[in-house]
């Protein structure tokens, strides 16, 4: 249910890609919005879309007592709120909610708690609440958000996460502030690794000869779908890869965060940190601003310029239980590596993959072997039952390899994969058995 | 000491970078050498140098009591010795030695064996000699050989092997027909990631701002010394990448020798399999038949594109230190996964150690705790005495990717080497404290 009655006043720093549709969402609800970014024809598309407009940060919050923040970074966020031109924390007003949307560090947050503090705005109720949905739901206000703070802060400001989010995707996550950024961050490692998992399921998919039309299809259907898999698609089948929905720079920062918060605690992210090479790499070729779908470029090049080479599959159905094989084996080791860090960030493991399953992370791996993964996690046993064990998915994950050596495709995070399921059969041999494929979170230590 | 005296009749089969320095140094050394290759050109150039031609292999190997092969690949061996047009077999004289100096697989010449016996041709003495040292010492005649076969097959060609190498880089290996290319392959670990770390560091280097050939100098007196690092650095300063003394397919071709293999046996590369995805990315973009120091292309590319990035290092001295370390890092992990595989192939490891440091795949690190992780590798105590500790390795390493993760700079083989050292710290906790650096070795199972 959305609130009901006279709706406040709000302000919006940060009308891109997400923060416009989540600010014309509430326009159309009926709130009163002012929006300010740095970009002005933004700025006018949001005034034509019902919205006032503000020159500046503190003009925009000026006497309004709920303030959303969704810029791109943490940089951009201590601009906007403190430290840039005419910034917004000298004309909040007293006990005014702010909900920063915005992906960061969980140690920004914290810090920009402490900052208010010691500036005299303790007065501030601030709300960490990023998103994850995408834009599509984001104009819808049928976003996934975590959100973590003080309980006065959650009070003031959950109608407004209320209004952003689709009623069983908002997460009030434990912790207080900070929270809510390590479970996004735990989140995006699902979609760090998946994003990439759709470029290289289907680049090797396109290797092997299938066809990408006639391959995705099957994809979907297959115990290989992701929702990631399935949102990029289009774009990943478009000549051009467009629209930009979310340029490659906005993942790369995400799996920044990852990877750097992850070495602060000493927790080993091989998954993610080997999708973060190939982005570096992408960036560096300038496809930072495209649309992350086109990453299938640097799996798909190379035709013609490899050689002769030849696979062992010679049907499409053989193909497809490589592909559907590679896909897997990413999932699941995404899998773990997000609960083996959620659990290393003490959060609740229950709240996670529900979150994680509702939002762009979900796969059926997840959905499959999530419940396991976090039995490991909290040192129950391992089942030893039904379904497909860890050792036929490892096989299936080295057939799916092999192939892929043959015909000279890169398969980064394939490859990855199967390191890390040798390394849990090494470092486990019972493993070796008839166990829950679950049993390859023992590398990160679960 | 090279024979003295009439010296017989030798054949000799593909005349490559490698082949064509080989034969020329037996012409120059006394020796008859009737030469074939499918490429004529070739063959002209090597009548010009003093060879007789031959047509076909079976025209080359007719009445010469010693043949040598030394084709590119296992496929291209099968054809010339017995499945293609006109093959050596039928033709070699009863009781000949056949040096296959090809690097091929392990199961490829143990097969060749047990083939020659089933066709009637178990008086064939065939040794399995893979080298390594590249073209310059091939025309020297200073190569480094590993050689496996039967104690007469050894007697029989050792004087030719001789001739071929230097005095003391001839290793007979103990094992029969597959342990020279088991050794082969254990040394080609190193290769395959010291070939791409050379691209990695001086790439890195650049990204830092510091001059390649400031840079290099300093490295080659650091201990991030390696054997290839001051081998390709010429080729990585010219701006065409030229001469091309050793292609990409190459490196790639023994890199799938060693992926390939260990997963036969069920071992973990984690290394090299990052490397090799590296490889086919590169072969992707059609530099197959470029020398494999123009890999730093794939390391150097995106100056302008990558938008303004600021490393934390300041001066020469600093930013330096951060490629030695990021250097030492991959070395020591490519010298725990060489070890550890020799260990696992059944190897003499003081052999392996001493072949290693006198080849191609020698480095500063690799002379340094190579002894270390060989009495890991045999269950003796580490030692917990003089010098940097593991801890204080892994925290340069550390300070090396978060500085390559500021300025945007993808280092595949390093990010790798900080995984699997955060990986040999959970699993060992021990290792936390002031041990030797071997103890990453433990992630491979030592």
């Amino acid at each position: 249910m959305k609130m009901a009655g006279a709706k406040p006043e709000v302000s919006f720093i940060g009308l891109g890609a997400m923060g416009f549709g989540m600010a014309t969402n509430l326009i159309k609800n009926g709130y009163k919005v002012t929006g300010f970014d740095v970009w002005k024809p933004t700025l006018e598309k949001f005034q034509a879309a019902g919205g006032n407009i503000a020159d500046t940060p503190a003009e925009a919050v000026k006497g309004t007592d709920y303030c959303i923040c969704m810029v791109a970074t943490a940089q951009q966020a201590q601009a906007v709120l403190i430290e840039g031109n005419d910034p917004a924390l000298g004309a909040l007003p007293k006990g005014a909610a702010l909900l920063l949307c915005s992906t960061v560090p969980c140690a920004y947050v914290q810090g920009l708690e402490k900052q208010l503090a010691e500036l005299g705005r303790g007065d501030i109720r601030l709300i960490d609440a990023p998103v994850s949905g995408g834009a599509a739901r984001a104009a819808d206000g049928t976003l996934s958000i975590m959100a973590g703070g003080s309980d006065d802060a959650i009070e003031k400001g959950r109608f407004l996460l209320q209004e952003m989010s689709d009623p069983y995707k908002l997460y009030i996550v434990k912790g207080g502030i900070g929270a809510g950024s390590n479970m996004k961050m735990c989140h995006q490692v699902l979609a760090a690794n998946q994003i990439l998992a759709a470029s290289e399921g289907l680049g090797f998919a396109t290797h092997l000869g299938l066809h990408p039309h006639f391959a995705s299809q099957e994809i979907l259907k297959s115990e290989g779908w992701a929702w990631m898999f399935e949102n990029r698609l289009p774009r990943m089948l478009d000549p051009e890869y467009k629209p930009v929905a979310s340029a490659l720079t906005i993942i790369l920062k995400d799996t920044g965060i990852i990877t750097s918060e992850a070495r602060r605690f000493g927790f080993p992210t091989p998954m993610t940190s080997t999708a973060e090479q190939v982005y570096f790499s992408a960036l560096g070729r300038g496809y930072g601003p495209d649309d992350d779908s086109s990453l299938i470029r640097l799996y798909i090049e190379g035709k013609g310029k490899i050689g002769p080479v030849k696979g062992l599959a010679e049907d499409d159905q053989s193909k497809l239980a490589l592909v559907v094989g590679l896909l897997k084996g990413i999932y699941l080791c995404s899998a773990a590596e997000t609960i083996a860090f959620a659990a290393k960030c003490n959060l609740d493991l229950d709240q996670v993959f529900d979150l994680c399953i509702n939002a762009a992370g979900g796969s059926t791996m997840f959905q499959t072997v999530g419940p396991e993964i976090i039995k490991l996690a909290r040192g129950e046993q391992l089942s030893t039952g039904d379904g497909e064990s860890f050792k036929e998915l490892v096989q299936q994950l080295q057939e799916a390899i092999e192939e892929a050596q043959r015909v000279k495709a890169p398969v980064y995070l394939a490859t990855q994969a199967f390191t890390l399921a040798q390394l849990a059969l090494q470092l486990a041999p019972e493993t070796a058995g008839n166990v829950s494929r679950a049993a390859v979170a023992k590398v990160w230590g679960l």
